[in-house]
């Protein structure tokens, strides 16, 4: 049995490894937030061309920025009166990732069900149907 | 200049292009959402045998069940007293298809400046720094 120590210290870790999925995802669920990740992705961005094609106001632009920087999807830095914005690759690929192996999971599953379902077809001599 | 009606039609259409990705993203933004995820990738799953690994409610799991359905990422169907839950892949694939592709956008402008880079310092007969 885990004393309550040990206990914490796991969940510690675990919260640690899930909370930026958690914030990844999150920061990409709104279609603004998206489409100013996808403006960056086509290069750095100051926060008025990020807020040039969105209709909302300049406070708005900047706290949807503040949850994507929050995220570690993007960071930005400020020289002289410009702030300036960039992705920041790393969360984008773990987020990818986790999506992209839970698919290939289920995908070989689906597989082996295909090879199982024909090899008895096969065994019976039912031709699958066209 | 679009009249009100015609602005609207075109709102709608951008909201629904956009809405399955939101509840999507935002459906994967939580911890025990992606391990019922996760469950479920391994094959089809009862609501006691999604729970059981949680600590939690059988309401609290029904609720986040309910939003992994309503994103359209998790279907279920119940037989009996038993209800049967189960991934449906096609919104999983687009979560995984908007994330790859802004990457790799990404990635190629990244490749591009750093072939620029290389080009210039071969002209100015500046050697890279090892």
């Amino acid at each position: 049995m885990l004393d309550t120590g040990s206990t914490r210290a796991i969940l510690k870790h675990m919260l640690n490894q899930t909370a930026p999925l958690d914030r990844a995802f999150q920061a990409l669920s709104d279609p603004t937030r998206r489409s100013m990740v996808e403006r960056m992705t086509r290069g750095p961005a100051s926060v008025s061309e990020l807020a040039e094609p969105l209709a909302m106001s300049l406070p708005a632009v900047l706290q949807h920025l503040r949850v994507l920087e929050a995220s570690g999807l993007v960071r930005s830095q400020k020289v002289g009166r410009v702030r300036t914005c960039r992705i920041e690759p790393v969360v984008l690929r773990q987020a990818e990732r986790w999506i992209a192996q839970r698919r290939a999971t289920w995908e070989r599953r689906f597989d082996r069900l295909g090879a199982v379902l024909a090899e008895q077809s096969e065994a019976t001599g039912e031709g699958v149907t066209p």
